[in-house]
Formats: C-alpha cells, sequence, structure tokens
C-alpha cells in the first residue's frame, strides 16, 4: 500500500519514522511543504489552502492513505483535506491518536491527573486538543512553546538552553503536579522527549508520532510487516530544509 | 513625500520608527509580508519574486521611496525591488547603510579590530555583508542567531534565555576580543540592543535601523522634521501578527 505522509517541513520524519518501523514493507511518500513552513504562524484560511494543496499533490502520486503529520494541519484543515482527497483515501490527522493514547491511562473521566498539551501556538489557539481531551479527562492545561522548533532546528537537542526553556514552559505545572500526563502535541518534540521527560520527573510524556501507528493498524487495518523500500522525498522548496534533518534523509 | 518601508514581518518596524523620529512630517506605508514570513528559510529565487511582489504593492500605494526593512530581502532580492519600482523609486536596502556605520569608527582598512555581523542563517549565506565588509575592514565575522527572532516573538526581551542565548552565539568573540563592532544585521534586532551590548562589554553595538535614516539624509535628501501622521499599515495576513507586535501599531 502506498502512505503518504506530509508536514509543512521536516517535523512529520519523527512520525514517518515510527511508521517504517512498524509498516516497513509499504511504500512511503513524504512531502514536507518547506516553501510555506512555518504553518504555525499562518491564519487558519492559508493553512486550509496550503493544506488541501498538498493532499492533492499526494493523491497524484497514487497514496492510499495520507497522514497528516503536520498538528497544525491536523487542528485546522482535516475537512479541507478530505475533500480534496476524496472518498478513495483514508485521511489520518495526528491529534485524535494523540489524545487517545494521553487519555488511555487516565481512570475515569473525572481523574484528576492533569494532562497537559505541549504544542506550537497555532496549535493551541485551534483550540481541537483542548476540546478532544474536555471529553475525556477533567483537568487540562495547554502550553504554547513556540521556542521549541527553532531549537531543536538550531541542532540544540540537548543544549542547556533547551532544558532551561523546557523548565520554563512547564514550571508551573511540574510545581502544582507530582505526576501528569504531558502530550508532545507537534511532531518535531519526540526529537527532544527525552529532555521534556527530565523536566517532568514522574510524568508519563506521550509521544503522538507513535500514536498514529496503532490508528494505522486500528482505522486502516494495517498490519506489522518489515521492509526498507527507500521513501519518496518531496520538497515543496529542497533549498529551505533545517540543516540538522538534511542527515536524516540524504 | 510617501515612503514604503517593508519587511516580511514586523521586524521592520523598528526601522519605521527610527524613520519617523527623524522625518515626522512624511507620509508613511508599512507593508508586513506576514502571509509568507518569515523570509529567513526561504530559498533566494523564492525571496526575489515575494519581494518583487511587495515592491509592486508599494509601488500602487504611490510612493517615491521604498526602504527593504529586511535584512533577507536586502541580500538577495534589491535588483528585483528595484526592477519592480522602476526608476521613478528610490530603492534603499538595510544591508549597506548598516556596513558603511560598522566601519566608520574603524581607523584603516587593516585595522584589526574585528566587526562581528549578528543575521539571520538566510542573511549570512547571502554572503552581501561579508561582502561589503571585506572592502574596508581585515577582520570579519559573521554568526547566524537563529533563535534570536522566536525569543524576541515569544516577548523574552529581557529574558535569562534570551541573555544566555546571545551569550552563546557571541562567547568565542568576546573571549577572544576585548573590543569589537557588532553590527545588529536584522531588523528585530535593535528590540535586544542594551542585551546584546550586556553580552559584549566594551564593543560597540550598531542599530542599522538608525543607520538608514543617515542614508534617506544623504542619497533621497530627506530633511529633519516633525510630525505624527498615522501609518498605512498593510499586512497580507493580519491575523499572523505576533502578539508582541500588536501593541506597537495598534
Amino acid at each position: 500500500m502506498k502512505i503518504g505522509v506530509f508536514d509543512s517541513g521536516v517535523g512529520g520524519m519523527t512520525v514517518l519514522s515510527e511508521l517504517r518501523q512498524e509498516f516497513g514493507a509499504e511504500e512511503f511518500v513524504y512531502l514536507g511543504d518547506t516553501a510555506n513552513l512555518p504553518y504555525g504562524t499562518k491564519s487558519a484560511a492559508q493553512v486550509k489552502r496550503l493544506s488541501a494543496d498538498c493532499a492533492l499533490k499526494l493523491k497524484a502520486h497514487g497514496v492510499s492513505i495520507v497522514v497528516v503529520a503536520c498538528n497544525t494541519a491536523s487542528s485546522l484543515a482535516l475537512d479541507e483535506i478530505r475533500d480534496a482527497c476524496g472518498p478513495e483515501i483514508r485521511v489520518i490527522g495526528v491529534v485524535e491518536p494523540g489524545v487517545s493514547a494521553a487519555v488511555e491511562g487516565l481512570k475515569s473521566r473525572v481523574d484528576s491527573v492533569p494532562v497537559l498539551v505541549l504544542a506550537t501556538r497555532a496549535t493551541i489557539r485551534s483550540g481541537l486538543y483542548g476540546k478532544l481531551l474536555r471529553e475525556k479527562a477533567s483537568l487540562i492545561f495547554e502550553q504554547a512553546c513556540p521556542l521549541l522548533v527553532p531549537i531543536i532546528e538550531e541542532g540544540w537537542t540537548d543544549h542547556p538552553i533547551l532544558h532551561q526553556t523546557i523548565a520554563e514552559y512547564v514550571r508551573v505545572y511540574r510545581e502544582q503536579h507530582p505526576v501528569g500526563v504531558a502530550l508532545l502535541g507537534c511532531t518535531h518534540y519526540p526529537w527532544i522527549q527525552s529532555a521534556v521527560q527530565s523536566a517532568l520527573p514522574g510524568w508519563h510524556v506521550v509521544n503522538s508520532a507513535k500514536a498514529i501507528v496503532r490508528a494505522l493498524q486500528q482505522e486502516a487495518g494495517l498490519k506489522t510487516s518489515s521492509g526498507n523500500a527507500p521513501v519518496k522525498w518531496i520538497f515543496t522548496d529542497p533549498d529551505a530544509i533545517p540543516e540538522f534533518a538534511r542527515r536524516l534523509y540524504e
């Protein structure tokens, strides 16, 4: 089966990497809309239009599944992507699987364990995480972390400034709650999962890139397989790929 | 006279602010191409195309002068902007005035005082600062500082993480040179000029937003005047203006 994975840039590579580990026998097309990154600072109307364009590009490559490995697009443009893909292509966003994984450990709707969403400003502003979580959890915090992607793209994934920035973003939650669930609501964040875990000792850190593997098993019936077919890489602006990401695919 | 000022986003406001202080009687049109920010991560071809579009927009507003208050556009697209404007409109970029101001204090071409350019990755990569400086200085360093704009846009303009990040970027230069000239090669950086100055005690920090005032006096013959006419603000995506900047114009 041919699976398209798209993101505004390179963050979706964390999702692709999990998918390839689990479904090695499938063919993958990765589309990074680098000409238009970041989506996180754009208006909803622009994100909808750009995401639909990406969906059409993947459709032209004959994919059967489109994985929207971009939280901003998943939050704002899933309907437009589904419209562009048509009924033949299954579209899976990254938000709902992440939410399901985050609430899984909670005992009930009224469990007092907090769920903290860490994401870009645009994702938080879209309100989708909050809306979905409120159906299943009672104590929800959402924290926009606009500096984390630039720090990751600087290559500072284990730098004191990364650790201090995360500490700053999560300080109030950590001080008030010895345990909790932290949901990585941005596909760049799996690259700094261990730093987030260090900043929130005792908390359970949920990687939504992993959660999407299960969504593909359950919703699209994909079976575990092994293999290592080359990925078809498409970047709308090949010159605009962050340095640190080049080694991940070249 | 009507003066157009354009930037990919809000950084050019630092230039506009200096211009209004000095030439208060003129009319200003500010164009922020927020639908396409940041230019710094885009390819040269894209920056040229987008910059020419902005120039045409300002031309349609009847400006006599276009100030390119964006280092990336000034570095990569001045020719395309001049072509789009035509011979009637004077185009002034931010790079050459900054370079002139930076080398002004040097005693000669072989002065051993270092000149350090701080800028975004795209501006450094364009090579224009290095090329212009090499004609007038002998010891030149260029440092890409991709985290500074996101930190400024987070509003952390006097935060420990800002100070540490600057310290990290300038550490080797400060350790090796007790004096020097640091050129702020990004129109966001005047907002953190005092933090840069603290990180480089003994150095002379040059604000190219101020340097462009002199370029307008010398090249366009503008005279100092006072007044406070309202600015005509144009943003290609009004929803994509960083929060911290809204209070600067609303």
